[in-house]
């Protein structure tokens, strides 16, 4: 077992009309002039926006908008939100909609107070001392980013995808109303749902195995996940499975899930190559990824592929050889993908094959020019970078 | 599904010598001046109190110490810590120990800043506005106070065992060796899982049948401790066992496994007028009442005992009569307390029956004279009180 730090501070407030809070709750975290961030029309078009403005105005508070994030969000929204937030003296970022948007707020967040170019974050060649308090009304289950510690940010310049963390970025609040998540188009929920499984998953694949509660609740939010997406692709309007997902994907990544183990996060990593390449939905590149990563490290740990095929895909054990049940695990897990609409290989997400010079790029760029390794539950290397992609590109 | 908020802000900090830890976390939320409150003899001699008085030496923090909290903690151990920090100018509490101790720690924390008799707090008299930053070293795994909102002390002067819950007491940080819980009696580790299963179970017994996620992480929980304790008591200093139960104990009462669910606590409360009128241990009180409580209310929800029963007891499940396998469920509860040492009963707790007039007496305090009702899975009035303790006075 790991010793582990647990820190997730984020007031989660849950339920249907939650939003109409928000006002009280910048209050409360001592908001004087709010920065509203989101993403394109749907905020608007929902009346979301227009909610959470009149909830700011009921307790005085100002504020400025600043909408048009976009999946994978860009550093270039990130600067012209630092320029807004100093002109207009910001002093509280509410990110109103999914990941993208709340990575976006936290890379403002970081930058306002801060003299030099926030993309030093994410480059490693600088830590951030200060950060403006963030918030966020949560309208896509998925990153999990309202209650993380991390953001993830491309920058054009390069197709450069990379993650920061750092306890500062921390959600302030986070407002649920699974409400707000019916009109998500099933593709985004299938999405969204293959994210928070593979923050579960990233999590679980680990060498130690000795921490059952923390395992236990792992397989819990899964198998949890993995019903109720059916019943919110027939059925977008079914609070209770709407609501299972939302909360399912806060707990699958504030490192609950991850108490007493080493995460892998390799899959994340190949991932974030694939989506900064073609800009592709985060989930789907996943999903077209971790089949070809599981066949490729499972040996490194059969019993455990064994207890997931068995404990959350509900595949009959093989007494007589855990690696057959530790493959139909993963047959199980790409059949599940299928099943809502997932891509399981690179072809499936990007309509071709991706060419030898795409798959060099991506390998060059994931680690690093070759001098970086990824994945803890096999340490990754360039040319194991490389067969992993090559395996997935069908 | 009932509407939630979950905030669990505390930062645990896990993990063979995470005690060492202690010095800088105490700097890093702003103490300079400690006390340091503690019960009996065991923290002076385990070494720990002095591990932890040279951590806050080595970075400089100076500090008093106060021990001699008793489990049941008093409302004047708790007088005389207010009027030491006073006197001494504390600006930090740092509880070592268990629940007892802590909860004594969070009432000197609200006394201090209050002009008010503290006790008011607790009889519903005054709402708490301020209260001295609190944290804890745990040494006993069992009431859950190192990341809940509430505290519960003993007024001698009337026997009156009172809860005041109140978020600004919520732990800084919550420092957690499972080593530190390798002297506990076996007696006390029993109670200890007791407690932290009936934290669970308080919230699981519940009328809101739609929160899956919810529902897997409470028998997640429940089933994991219920396996270890059988190890610990076999084997004391089992790291791995210790630290399942350590960590459950946390998550048993940081309001995740109550998301979305209303909590009934009526065992808690009936509980608590019977250790205040005879002061046994907590957790040897739950296990007397929780069965005739069970027993009492299964009815309201048969279904969920039955699922209890499959779920967490892994009783086989009887198709034709759910009611049956509810019943057999709470007698495979009770055969687990007597496994562990606990009574089922409260001669088994005392001794010998309680009188007529000791009935009465924790009636009419739990009802506060008639008045006042206890639980939510069936709301208990004072002749529901009577009948429960004389069906448990066996």
């Amino acid at each position: 077992m790991k010793d582990f730090i647990y820190y997730a501070p984020t007031q989660v407030v849950f339920g249907a009309l939650s939003e109409d809070k928000t006002g009280k709750l910048v209050k409360q975290y001592g908001g004087t002039k709010v920065l509203v961030h989101y993403g394109g029309q749907s905020a608007e078009r929902s009346g979301l926006l227009d909610k959470i403005c009149r909830a700011l105005e009921a307790e005085g508070i100002a504020y400025v908008k600043l909408g048009g994030v976009v999946p994978n969000p860009r550093l270039s929204k990130v600067h012209e939100g630092i320029e807004l937030c100093r002109k207009e003296k910001v002093d509280f970022i509410l990110a109103v909609g999914g990941g993208s948007v709340i990575d976006s707020a936290k890379a403002i967040a970081f930058g306002v107070p801060y003299e030099g170019e926030v993309w030093d974050f994410y480059m490693g060649r600088a830590h951030a001392e200060a950060c403006l308090p963030v918030a966020t009304v949560l309208t896509i289950p998925a990153a999990g980013s309202e209650m993380s510690n991390s953001t993830v940010i491309t920058n054009e310049d390069g197709d450069l995808k990379k993650g920061y963390s750092n306890n500062l970025c921390r959600c302030k609040f986070a407002v649920m109303n699974p409400e707000r998540t019916y009109t998500l188009p099933n593709y985004q929920t299938a999405c969204g749902v293959t994210d928070i499984m593979m923050h579960t998953m990233e999590r679980y694949f680990s060498h130690d195995d000795d921490m059952t509660v923390t395992d236990a609740i792992a397989e819990s939010i899964l198998r949890t996940v993995k019903d109720s997406v059916f019943e919110v692709l027939k059925e977008p309007e079914n609070y209770v499975h709407r609501a299972q997902i939302m909360w399912a994907g806060s707990l699958a990544h504030n490192d609950l899930t991850g108490c007493g183990t080493t995460g892998d996060w390799a899959t994340h990593q190949l991932e974030h190559e694939l989506s900064a390449l073609f800009d592709v939905a985060h989930g789907a590149g996943l999903a077209a990824l971790w089949g070809s990563w599981a066949r490729y490290v499972y040996k490194e740990n059969v019993t455990r592929f064994a207890q997931f095929a068995v404990n959350v895909m509900g595949v009959t054990n093989d007494f007589k050889s855990p690696e057959h049940t530790a493959l139909a695990g993963i047959e199980a897990m790409e059949d599940f993908y299928r099943a809502i609409g997932m891509p399981v290989s690179i072809c499936e997400l990007i309509g071709r094959q991706a060419t030898d010079e795409e798959i060099k790029l991506m390998t060059d760029k994931c680690s690093s020019g070759g001098s970086a390794t990824t994945g803890n539950l096999k340490v990754l290397h360039r040319d194991d970078m490389k067969n992993i992609y090559r395996m997935a590109n069908r």
